[in-house]
């Protein structure tokens, strides 16, 4: 329909991937297996991730320092937890090349466009949230595929930023993904329910099992995939969940209206009430296959 | 280490299977896939499902009269809603062969183990429930490996079905299952925790969400397993919910209370008290990985 729009913007030549776990790591994979793709270089603070990544071939260099990484790159990854990207943005204004881009990978976007604008890089910056990841964590669980079919929310702090994020966007096409534009309170405010609310929940339910007295290995599939996100890396969560929009919190206690309200019906035998609520949800988690792709 | 469990009993040598979804299905698919595997027929009320089955080569014979399937066999698999399973109960006492072995595959055993009491078979029932199924529904749903690694659980109303039972163990291993024995009324304790509370909890924050305003494409990989359950079958839940022991009322409550709970902390800026939280339960989710298969 259009032309491609690899072919109306110029691609990055050198990139600066800073960090290489789940998400850095698969983000390298991913651009080493591109034709004609950008040279990487990667760092990661863990000596271990930085061997792991070059012996998989994901990187063409994994220099020691992290300057080592940004000479010369014309777009800085940084794939790292949120308030490191938060407390890095001073640094890489310094560090980074004066023209290079700089994105972030994070799963909030406004707390690092504050960190952007404190650091006078609001025209570098394109912010980006891939809809993907792991419940494990390190480079080990990084894979080529993560990207594909994924969306990936991007944002920007400053108008003047708006042919850097076409670029961007450009770039997570060329690994398979589907960016598309978003403001970022509008995004946190989504993301608080369709991330913060469902990995509370299933912490809330691995906990109520675990104190009943359930061992995991009784789970069937549908009790495994409900508590997955419950070995979720703490380390990640703790940022995210310092700076949770309001929004998780009342949709959390709506979630736990929903289901003493549920629990009152089950023990009250109207079992046709709950399911038409079953029936109401099942139809709204069907909606999506019924529609083309993003 | 011990003689094969097949050598030791002998095997059915024709099997009636009563019903053709998902769980019914795919085990003809996989009884079919079986060296000297027993004969096969199969009968659903369904006539499409009757000739999917037989199309996928997962039955012998499909005939159109459930008289026709049980004429003969010394295995049968009730593989029905738990309601179905109740009322079938007396009709099987008197329309299967006298001697043959009766299962069902329904995910409580108390209510059918009253029916099997009322309708005089205790000596030849072996309730079985296999940890496995799927959100879809029906044969096109099926699969030859759904039970594969699988732990399902067996109990018996009458001591002197003891030998039945063992022969019904050493069916589940040859499709690649894990049997175990439990009482009924202690396996239907452990499924209203591991089986109605992921459920109930799925329903509940799939209309949490749907309530917000968040389309299903928007959800990432973790969103998407919190509300696959949701898409159940509505069919299938009326008779569980029916029959729902009181654990999974207090279970319920008892998540509505971790979820409320976590939201006040959530408001309050206590991080630390969540993430311990999320430790516990990442814990207790990565416990099973350490250990042997059961």
């Amino acid at each position: 329909m259009s032309s491609s729009p690899s072919a109306a913007e110029p691609g990055f030549a050198r990139v600066a991937l800073l960090g290489l776990g789940v998400v850095g790591g698969s983000l390298a994979r991913a651009l080493a297996s591109l034709d004609q793709g950008p040279v990487v270089l990667g760092w990661s603070p863990d000596p271990a991730e930085r061997r792991a990544a070059l012996a998989a071939g994901a990187l063409s260099e994994a220099p020691e320092r992290r300057s080592g990484a940004l000479a010369g790159a014309d777009l800085v990854v940084l794939a790292a937890p949120l308030e490191a990207c938060r407390s890095l943005m001073a640094d890489l204004a310094r560090e980074a090349d004066a023209e290079a881009t700089i994105i972030d990978v994070a799963s909030l976007k406004a707390p690092v466009a504050e960190a952007v604008r404190a650091a006078g890089i609001t025209e570098r910056w394109v912010g980006c949230h891939p809809m993907a990841g792991s419940e494990a964590s390190g480079f080990a669980a990084s894979s080529v595929l993560l990207y594909q079919g994924v969306r990936v929310w991007t944002t920007i702090a400053a108008p003047t930023a708006a042919p850097r994020e076409r670029r961007v966007h450009a770039l997570w096409r060329a690994v398979g993904a589907y960016p598309a534009s978003i403001e970022a309170l509008e995004h946190d405010r989504r993301m608080a329910l369709v991330s913060h609310v469902p990995q509370l929940t299933a912490v809330a339910l691995a906990r109520v099992l675990l104190e009943a007295g359930i061992d995991v290995s009784e789970l069937g599939p549908g009790g495994r995939d409900m508590t997955r996100l419950a070995e979720s890396s703490p380390t990640m969560w703790h940022d995210l969940l310092e700076h949770a929009p309001a929004e998780a919190v009342a949709g959390l206690r709506r979630l736990a209206e929903t289901a003493w309200e549920t629990a009152d019906r089950l023990e009250a035998g109207t079992v046709e009430s709950i399911l038409d609520g079953m029936r109401e949800a099942g139809a709204w988690r069907r909606s999506a296959a019924e529609r083309v792709r993003p």
